[in-house]
């Protein structure tokens, strides 16, 4: 059960570890509900440092501006979930942190997130956990292969994975990730990828945005198109998931959770790949065609707001701007292109420098 | 014709006079489009300066500091429409200043904004000159009574104008208003106020939003309501009066026309009421239903990129919050509702404080 909580204010200051896109765009639509935004963050070019004047550079680990920074702020919050376990603890004792401190310990271990979700009864793929290579070689025997082998934290964008197509890949790919904790999954052909974004409010209220089906490219996420192409009781399915997990989190804020839709016996079926405790980037077309986008409705969530409407006024197609693509613009703008750059200085290879909605159809 | 003109690379800085929730509004839309934004105003608790680092506080007569912001931006932009002329030269000289001079000091004076529109065609309630009270007695036989005298300079909500009902409230009025050049319109019975907020791009491209239907409460913006219930030929003679208007300007940025319709022989008409050379407080509702939005619109104007499609994608209304009206928010904020609050720490009564969008179809 979650506690009754007093909203938050207007006027009041949202804290937010990280100054990425996602924190950039946490902060601007804290503004629009007439919050301020303090930002955390070690690197001083972060680009959430140019949309709010509050700011603070200083390491994770630094407890002394961990804990001036908690006095500045009403609440705290996290773009990224691989906040320090210790600077959770440190800040959920000072002011409180939404999502819980519980939900980040539980995304950032793929062994604990598969463990929770097989728990509650969220279909995932088969896993083991692998502690030494014998583990794994007893692991590629029981799941078959291919498989992929996953460092159990920090992996993201397709890092800290290794796909065995041969049990003779095994010696190598433990030797190239360990001595970092793994789990072994086993490799389920799928249709496609979706991904939810569903929001609980300090209320307990419950809101899921439309499925988008998500197409990657070299690892990185590349589009997210809605609606997903899935049957009405497929999508209906895909939020059932995604909230039954927000509600067994006990969860407050947004949480985005993808998903591999596979084939079953004779329907499709869902299995859930990860979540992730925080703003989505297939979640960036709601800004475009929401009556309520995933950031405001993350604030809305954290502040102890109601939660706003997540209906969709119009198809879409969310593309992400990766490295020089975000060249194209301004020149190559075009009038039906909502765009959205994020004001990185340097467009590095693989860097997401911002992303473009393109509406479909509607209006 | 307007001269062709580089867009501003993302990470370009743009330059804002005046912080108030206009100027905030289009700092957030030009960071979603990476672009930095430097508000210069003289109050230190400027709303706007809460989601920007980048800020000067000084008068708006400081020269030192506005060389020193000129030299800091790469275009100058304003949120309202009383910049002094010499303030306005000045930043002409040292960066692109959009809107220009030209129609800063139009939008200023009533009296050259009505000459200047009846020399375009443009149709306006019938006007005198009031230099001094004989001038006055004249204009109210000309143009019968009721009709009302408004000073040509700094008028808003309702500042700055009395209504002569009889020949008798002439002296009042006269010595309420002068010493200031004033103008006597006549009174026309209307059936309902609309505007209409255009863009015109630096490539000359025009687009126009929807009209939208204005209720006026104690002379502030009460609702502003889309569609505007014109018949389809009215709601096109609206659009193309605001176009000939940012043409006949050679304006660049985005514009508001309020109008009045007017009873007509057989059929309504229109009549404008003035222009103002900024975003628009009629506009409020393009952020939550249009594809691109009026802030969008004007950053993307005046940083030389292609306009945005202004498109519709549902029905909606847009209410002010006015004085402690915002202090519904949270508690009263229902789901369906899409709150911008701006940040004024106080109150004060007739203080536009934020608004909402209510999406009434769509989606």
């Amino acid at each position: 059960m979650s506690q009754p909580v007093s909203p938050l204010l207007p006027g009041s200051t949202i804290g937010i570890l990280g100054g990425g896109q996602l924190g950039r765009m946490l902060a601007l639509a804290a503004a629009r509900l007439g919050l301020k935004s303090h930002i955390f963050c070690p690197d001083p070019q972060s680009p959430a440092f140019d949309v709010t004047p509050f700011r603070t550079v200083a390491d994770y680990d630094d407890e002394a501006a961990l804990e001036a920074f908690a006095a500045a702020v009403d609440v705290v919050t996290y773009e990224f979930e691989n906040v320090p376990a210790g600077t959770a603890q440190l800040l959920a004792g000072l002011k409180p942190l939404r999502p819980g401190a519980n939900a980040l310990a539980i995304a950032q271990d793929r062994l604990a997130e598969k463990a929770f979700l097989s728990g509650k009864n969220v279909p995932v793929a088969p896993y083991r956990a692998v502690h030494g290579i014998d583990d794994l070689h007893r692991a590629v025997d029981e799941l078959g292969l291919p498989a992929v082998l996953k460092t159990t934290r920090l992996g993201y964008d397709g890092k800290g994975q290794r796909v065995l197509r041969a049990p003779e890949d095994a010696e190598a790919a433990f030797a190239a990730l360990a001595p970092h904790p793994l789990v072994l999954e086993a490799f389920v052909p799928f249709d496609k990828e979706i991904s939810v974004v569903v929001a609980r409010g300090a209320d307990g209220a419950v809101r899921a945005f439309d499925p988008a089906e998500n197409v990657h490219r070299d690892h990185i996420l590349f589009t997210s198109t809605v609606p997903a192409g899935l049957s009405p009781a497929l999508e209906r399915q895909a939020g059932m998931i995604a909230k039954a997990i927000v509600i067994a989190l006990d969860y407050v804020g947004v949480l985005g959770v993808e998903f591999f839709v596979v084939p079953g016996e004779g329907r499709p079926g869902l299995l859930v790949n990860e979540i992730a405790p925080r703003v989505h980037n297939s979640g960036h077309w709601t800004e475009a065609v929401c009556r309520t986008d995933q950031f405001e409705q993350h604030i809305r969530a954290i502040a102890g707001w109601r939660l706003g409407d997540p209906g969709r006024l119009a198809d879409v197609v969310m593309q992400n701007l990766i490295g020089d693509e975000a060249g194209l613009i301004p020149e190559g703008l075009e009038d039906d292109i909502r765009p959205h750059l994020y004001g990185k200085a340097e467009a590095r290879p693989g860097r997401k420098m911002g992303h473009v909605n393109r509406i479909v159809r509607g209006g």
